[in-house]
């Protein structure tokens, strides 16, 4: 990856990363992941994307699901960890820590509450800071759905040409935006990433070079399959599929999968993109009690972890939570102030899927 | 086209519908054009959208233009005419008078000014009121950047099973959005047009069939080139022209180009895409007077129309016209309350399509 | 009025202008109106805000509205029409006629569909071409929830200036704003008018000198009592009365009452404040039916026409129309696209004025 | 306080409850406050408002800073600590912690990263697990400058009646929504308290018992006299100085002080008010080093901590900060992302301190 710091920090590895053709400067070497189950490949896992619900979890609890994340998983597996925080100082802090526990990449969301005075200087500010100190390559995170701010691309722009700064993950969903992203990084190594799978095809047609997708929790191979039809060109089959997950996408979106009660965290997907790898039926599943913090356990398919992070538009946490127990996973309950699905917003979840042939 | 009223309006034409492969349930039967000037396929054009900047204009200027384009088009050509007004009344009898000095379709922008209750069934209630007494079918326009309004998904669903509503023109640029409408209408006759050069390659990519661009107006061949690209499925080039034009679209969007002093309108593309069939050079040019609007004109290249129709997020209308000028057309100065550019903004103009090698 | 243009135009009287003592410098010298019916002071009529459906009318219906609504008023009643279209050409023409058939002063809303270009030069380009070329006095007029624009504060401070602009209608509802307005216009002879009830009161406090409130045509007594009350400094009785105002005002907010179907406007308020003095009981109506179009009639209680423009948060004109029923007065059907309202949206309405003891 | 738990947190003394006249239902005992320095009524503090930079502080930092002001603040001065975090456990915790150290009542900001899912039950069961575990009373706080996120009027209606919820800081500027508050929960116990010094003088007119106004810590002694023109009926004087405190208070807007490099925090304001009591001149000054906090130190005038809490929405916290040096106190440097003002940005921050006349 050039004078990026791949060699030491697997970077390439962030995602398996890939291109329209073998031959694009987006292609990667490949980073041959053991194929996941059903020979669904499976980059590695997002821990503490929005889904993951990090800011209503404690730091501690928040370090306690990276390790345990790592733990789970085999080494091939990429692991990648939100580390942002508000201060700049926090989340140098958090990335380090989350690096110590065995995080391969931090994902830093862009801080938000003083978005009045998060001008370009600021951000660039932030993120420089967090990649001159982080050990870890670091992942940009755009996702105004939440945070009310756009990473501008600018900034972008400039933050591509930090050597530890391999990427952006953007859930906008402004295909030109990402476009523009593409096109103005070309000379980096640098790795646009479709922050949802509403607009997976869309980003891959751009430029993007894959996905970080939380509906890969409950519809996981089909999210590989579309990513390998745009992989192999079959842009009318993948047309057809990324049609019917439009809906179920949307309608899960903004948040994570928490083991237990207290809702916590995790999730991930399959390469960078969740969801690459992960089958959605005949996983023989186990649950793994998390320790130090008695009462959770992470609901994990042999050998790895359970997917997900993703941004529903309309119900959110909750409803990502619900269709993983739908479809045989364990969601669980949300964490406050989340609140659970009334019994009509469950209709209308359900519907979304029914109505697209998921369930 | 089925149950839609095609043969008598010839409804195919409104744009040169393509899909990303022959046999999709898109394809149509090519009305083939004559090709444009130097080869390029141009399929009509487009007047009084935004940037024929239809809103400063009286209701005789608008069905002027529309006849002097009428006149100074080949009948072979497509003319799709902006209609819309605030009252559902007054767009009904814009769209008669349109029809009857030559129009093939009409465009109808949502009505705005008291969007707080421009809900669903308000919106589709106005627009089944217009297509039902169109003598011509009519084509949604959800244009959000000037109306601060999208129109809904599900309205844009109820009113594709109308018999004379045969497509939509969407500007807003959420691809996702979209994917959905295509996946919705799928069993409808019914296209899904991008609304700007920026996002024609995604458009695509999810089902769009055509591409309403305002950038044509400039850089026409290259948008022709790009749609080519697509069809063919050539996206590893496509993408790399996308990437070319993004930011040239960005600071051209938002306004017409207009004859003479006042501002006047018109502007079109190639196609219901306009441009897609506007060579950028060499195109002998000369002016056809307006007569009954005094020292009016149309830069009218042989046998056609210019072209345009481009919603820039930056310099607008005023920038339509000055890199109009730059081109070699004729921009001509805007209509006020519209401004011409500050020397600065030309600057940032200039360098928008400088740095992406158009200029 | 110093050198605003007074004299001819009786600018003074746009308002029965007061302010919270009467030595301050916004004082005016009374400008005694004959007394309303019942004793309500009332001071003239808007014509033509938002409320009268003005974008939903022909440039013929306007002008008739505007005749309409003069020849039934007595000459000691101000007449404020709004004139205001997208174009400034067109805006200067519709002042001119409006002159022509009676109005006293225009109002004249700020252009928004290029809103993306309505710049504070654009803006004080258009007003002074507008001001410089109508005869009559010109009153700003912002109103975000329908433009998407506020009028920035550093135009109106440029423009409170000129010798024919004399005032603005700031229907944002920003009180900080407002009172920096008139902070900052302290030196020019410049009124500042509450465009809602809803923050009448709050608007007397920092300075604003009348109100121009679409609610007066249902509660118009009420709305004179509170002016009164802060006038005379009786400020906890103003603030009881004004809070029981609030939920009416949300209520019917953002439109106009109409004679005859089709919807078709007028409305105004004792005084450029709509409402300073129409009662709302025992008030003897007759209808009088508009000539030229056919089917339309004024509902005018005995010498004077009804009143309205009233911005409403929810239901709008439909729900100022229902009230206006409600009250004993002719509010009719709305001009299409505007749907009347639905029995639950009905049901809501009525639960405003019920639960505040207004009916 | 009726059934409110006053007697053991001293409620009343939040602020220094006032109303419009000594009779309406808003007057409170007086809380006499033994005076503040130069004889300004000084309530107390506001630690840890937006302008506290709180989110940039570790849970450490926040409780250290209360019990800091709280050791340096006379037992007679009201101390309110913003307590909030993201998650409901999460903030819990804090206000236990912080009256443990001293806080009188907690203020709790809405949580916000979900808003997409903050409905009104979401947030009233947040705010009721909160109040029924906390041994103080809470207020609530709606900053959407900051959060995007308005609390609901249907969920401060709700709370109101919880026994331990004792009024709302509003930063919005909407009001007609304060008025509307204070409408709906007059049979409460309940205070509204203006959030900003821009809208200080209409809060009260419609209602207000209070401000919190960050602009306190620069312009104290002003905004306590503002104050007590409104008690007093002085509006024509109140109204004059209320309009040249809008300037200032804007480009102030929205951050903390902080002591030291790291950017702290702290602020406050006499009474609820941040900045009753405050006087501007002449305050003789001492550091008091911050123990565990190396570097750290606050700025304390003798005897009491200096105030603030301000929502500038221009130059925000380094805004704050910088005009605070310009007045004597000590401001000191951000904590990033925060970043310094650029020399222009300082170059307008004075301008709008000495148009008004206050530099």
């Amino acid at each position: 990856m050039g004078r990026k710091r791949v060699t030491n920090y697997g970077v390439g590895e962030v995602g398996r990363w890939v291109s329209l053709t073998p031959t694009s400067r987006l292609f990667r070497r490949g980073w041959k992941v053991s194929a996941g189950c059903d020979g669904a490949s499976l980059a590695g896992f997002v821990v503490q994307g929005s889904n993951g619900e990090f800011p209503l979890l404690t730091s501690s609890e928040r370090l306690e699901v990276v390790s345990r994340v790592r733990q789970a998983t085999s080494k091939d597996k990429l692991l990648l960890a939100g580390s942002g925080c508000e201060s700049t100082q926090a989340t140098v802090e958090m990335t380090l820590s989350m690096a110590q526990v065995g995080a391969d990449a931090a994902m830093v969301v862009t801080p938000c509450y003083y978005r009045g005075r998060m001008s370009s200087a600021a951000l660039i500010h932030h993120y420089t800071k967090v990649a001159d100190l982080s050990p870890i390559p670091v992942v940009l995170y755009s996702v105004p759905a939440n945070t009310g701010l756009d990473l501008p691309v600018d900034a972008v722009v400039t933050l591509s040409q930090h050597p530890n700064i391999v990427g952006i993950k953007d859930s906008g969903g402004d295909v030109t935006r990402i476009g523009l992203i593409v096109h103005k990084t070309r000379r980096q190594d640098f790795h646009v990433l479709a922050g949802s799978a509403g607009f997976l095809l869309a980003g891959y047609a751009v430029g993007a070079v894959g996905g970080i997708c939380a509906l890969a929790n409950v519809l996981g191979a089909q999210v590989c399959q579309l990513e390998r039809l745009c992989l192999t060109g079959q842009w009318e089959d993948a047309q057809k599929l990324q049609h019917r997950l439009i809906e179920p996408n949307t309608a899960v979106s903004s948040q994570p999968l928490a083991p237990k009660s207290g809702g916590v965290c995790v999730l991930i997907g399959a390469g960078a993109r969740e969801g690459t790898g992960v089958p959605t039926q005949a996983l023989p599943c186990q649950k793994v009690p998390l320790e130090n913090i008695p009462g959770w356990e992470l609901l994990v398919p042999p050998q790895k972890i359970l997917t997900s992070d993703k941004v529903t538009r309309r119900f959110g946490i909750p409803g990502l939570k619900k269709t993983m127990d739908w479809f045989g996973y364990y969601g669980g309950p949300c964490r406050a102030p989340l609140q659970e699905l009334s019994p009509a917003e469950e209709e209308a979840l359900r519907m979304d899927f029914t109505s697209n042939g998921w369930l």
